[in-house]
């Protein structure tokens, strides 16, 4: 605990409700969010019972999705604090906060809700999950091409308050369709007299609602921009998405690759505060699932047995060698899936990969095969062939099964994540076994 | 090659100059790029001759490095083009370009840059790399508290141009000592009569200089900007950073820790453009350091050898034991290595978090157990009990490892990302084989 949450913790104990406002009054609202994350649960409840609407807001939209919950459970004796926290959220954070709510619950939040933000709320949530409607808002500026920039200013005075970002506005025409988005900069550096339409240049980038959320990050990070508008079927613009809920998303994503790679899944979540259980509960399935795969390089060997009791030298190689492709496999996948997931490399390519990887792998078997047979010529010269050759064929093999999992997990609409480094190592596990005592057994002309 | 593409390569052929010209001119620097990407080197620097001051400097920024530097040495002839774009070129983007270009190259096209933007350039180099500094622009608008929001918008009106971005206005003392940072919507929201100094609520977040660039990623993350002060010590604002580089690291960061953990080294590079030679390179040192490795499991196989041969059973069980150890382990890393990325996780809950994943992971080896006894009952009984405590034992070695290796890591200053899936799988296959064979040869009494 720091020393702000002991000052905080005192004064909630000395109901110092005076002193606690202003102590809060000093703090960005993530600092809040942060401090409060580190209390009680109760006393979580009475410093955001303190806390001016504005701030309240704000707060709200730094804490966990459990923390939230907990917020609003504890202020349901004082239901027009949560009435007003709720419509004052931002549309885009409230839909974060309800998505993830039980069902029940988030109906019954939702008739808190005013007839309008209520109808915005049904809007934003009827996006399927992970689409670019999900992370939408209705709230932007909007002006006609015939204002002039004083005008443009004007209106923006008049009606920006509850714009999400005034970074960039919105050209539409009668229709409401989309003509242009100019940054703000723009019209800023405009003399007054000059007109919206000498401005646009017609040239914007539209989301598409329906659009996966991943489409957004890749548009926002190739077109350097800070929020970008979202249209219909029509060219109507219907909302915008802002970069810091971009941001956010890119994190996620790119946890959980990283962490469907190591093979833990749906794990966005904090170690220190997950319970045992969920801990367990997440990583079984995937262990349990590869144990399997296992079994069929046991089987392997126990159809080897005969090679194995007549050689049992060929035993000490097995790691290194089964280690050495399922090695060589997770690095091609590595390289895959980040490719295709960064856009750098796209599904027609693969042909062309193909060889390329072929090649790859065959100077790093070769290498590899002239470090092992030194080790071999020393300890066990009889096998060294065998370990060379298995060597060779093992990293090559290990390599194409890493290529190809990603490729045909992105074939079938599965994320090429999923070829984690573990289920690769499984795989090339077994084809190493087979190839390594199938050599054997033709070398000792069994 | 796309349609655009192909027109271009047409146009180019004709030497349609007008044409094509007037074709530029409808595209975002961003597609600019991406066509020219496809192009031929000849063919790219003909388009890069004709793009307007403005769209080339655009242009230029969203190629990659190796781009860059094809367009500037085909420029060489025409050096009148490279003297423009060079000065041209935003500070943090020409910091990115000349961080990257061989020393005497950079020294050569340095002289080109006018004193001003010289001793710029020569500043933000002078700070490390993956530093804060590297990102930084000194390129802001800047206004006193004693300003009206009138005359502020006057001022960016005069000042404005060269500005990075608008979205966040800077108000400094006479001293230049950054008072605050106020986003451009407070501005565009009050009243043109409303000083300045009754917007500002001197709560900012600054950066150092000297940070790394994580640091800013966590900042941007966690507050919601778009943009960031740099202070020096003294509070002396020296520059901004802005949300757009930031996505750009954000996104190497993460494929570096992903590459990392798969073992492949500093590897932001597109497969399809990457020479053979150049992949071989980076994949072959990791690889043959993993040999050496599973060389000390062989090392310990041969020891156990009079055991092996009293129960050959035992090594049809040796892949999915040692498989299961370095699946566990992997997992467990891949959970430490994001959660001290993202700072979910600090170095002083080390002990707490290592209570959590024995119980975790003794809850993990157990289940494991009494699946593969079932196996090892059907198929030889005789070594199911020697089995299933093996597998509680490395599957619990296995976790302990995954979350060690990340945490040694970084208590001796390295990356814990490095703490690759093949090393932890590499190290528990030692672990599991010692582990096995020990128990055997004390169960058969050896």
């Amino acid at each position: 605990m720091n020393e702000i949450e002991m000052r905080f913790q005192l004064l909630i104990e000395a109901k110092n409700w005076k002193a606690l406002k202003a102590e809060l009054n000093q703090l960005d609202p993530h600092d809040i969010a942060e401090t409060i994350s580190e209390l009680s649960k109760d006393n979580r409840v009475i410093l955001f019972r303190l806390l001016p609407r504005e701030q309240a807001k704000e707060t709200f939209q730094h804490l966990s999705h459990d923390e939230q919950e907990g917020v609003i459970e504890g202020l349901a004796e004082n239901s027009n604090k949560i009435t007003s926290l709720l419509n004052d959220l931002d549309p885009d954070d409230r839909t974060a906060f309800f998505e993830e709510l039980p069902g029940k619950v988030s109906q019954r939040l939702m008739q808190l809700l005013s007839n309008k933000e209520r109808a915005i709320a049904t809007r934003l949530l009827g996006y399927p999950e992970d689409s670019i409607g999900r992370l939408m808002t209705p709230e932007y500026v909007a002006i006609k091409p015939h204002f002039t920039v004083a005008q443009a200013l004007d209106h923006i005075r008049k009606f920006g308050h509850n714009s999400e970002t005034l970074n960039v506005i919105y050209v539409v025409d009668n229709q409401w369709k989309l003509i242009d988005d100019i940054k703000i900069k723009e019209v800023l550096l405009a003399s007054p007299e000059q007109l919206i339409s000498d401005i646009v240049d017609n040239r914007f980038i539209a989301l598409n609602a329906y659009d996966d959320q991943e489409v957004a990050i890749k548009v926002f990070q190739d077109h350097d921009r800070v929020a970008l508008p979202v249209t219909d079927s029509n060219g109507v613009l219907i909302g915008i998405v802002t970069i810091d809920d971009v941001m956010d998303i890119v994190e996620e994503e790119n946890t959980e690759d990283f962490q469907k790679f190591g093979s833990i899944q749906e794990m966005v979540v904090n170690p220190l505060k997950a319970g045992i259980f969920y801990l367990y509960k997440k990583r079984i399935a995937w262990l349990f699932a590869l144990v399997f795969m296992n079994v069929f390089s046991g089987a392997a060997i126990a159809h080897f047995e005969g090679v194995i009791q007549s050689a049992v030298a060929l035993v000490f190689f097995l790691p290194l060698l089964i280690g050495s492709g399922g090695n060589a496999g997770s690095q091609s996948a590595t390289l895959m899936i980040r490719s295709l997931a960064t856009g750098d490399v796209e599904m027609q390519d693969w042909f062309r990969l193909l060889g390329k990887e072929l090649l790859v792998s065959l100077l790093l078997g070769l290498t590899m095969a002239v470090g092992v047979s030194l080790i071999a010529a020393v300890r066990m010269p009889d096998v060294m062939l065998i370990v060379a050759l298995t060597m060779v064929l093992t990293v090559m093999a290990g390599s194409m099964l890493g290529m190809l999992l990603p490729f045909l997990f992105t074939k079938f609409k599965m994320d090429p994540a999923a070829a984690s480094a573990p289920l690769i190592t499984s795989v090339s596990d077994i084809t190493g076994v087979m190839i390594y005592f199938s050599i054997a057994t033709w070398y000792f002309g069994l």
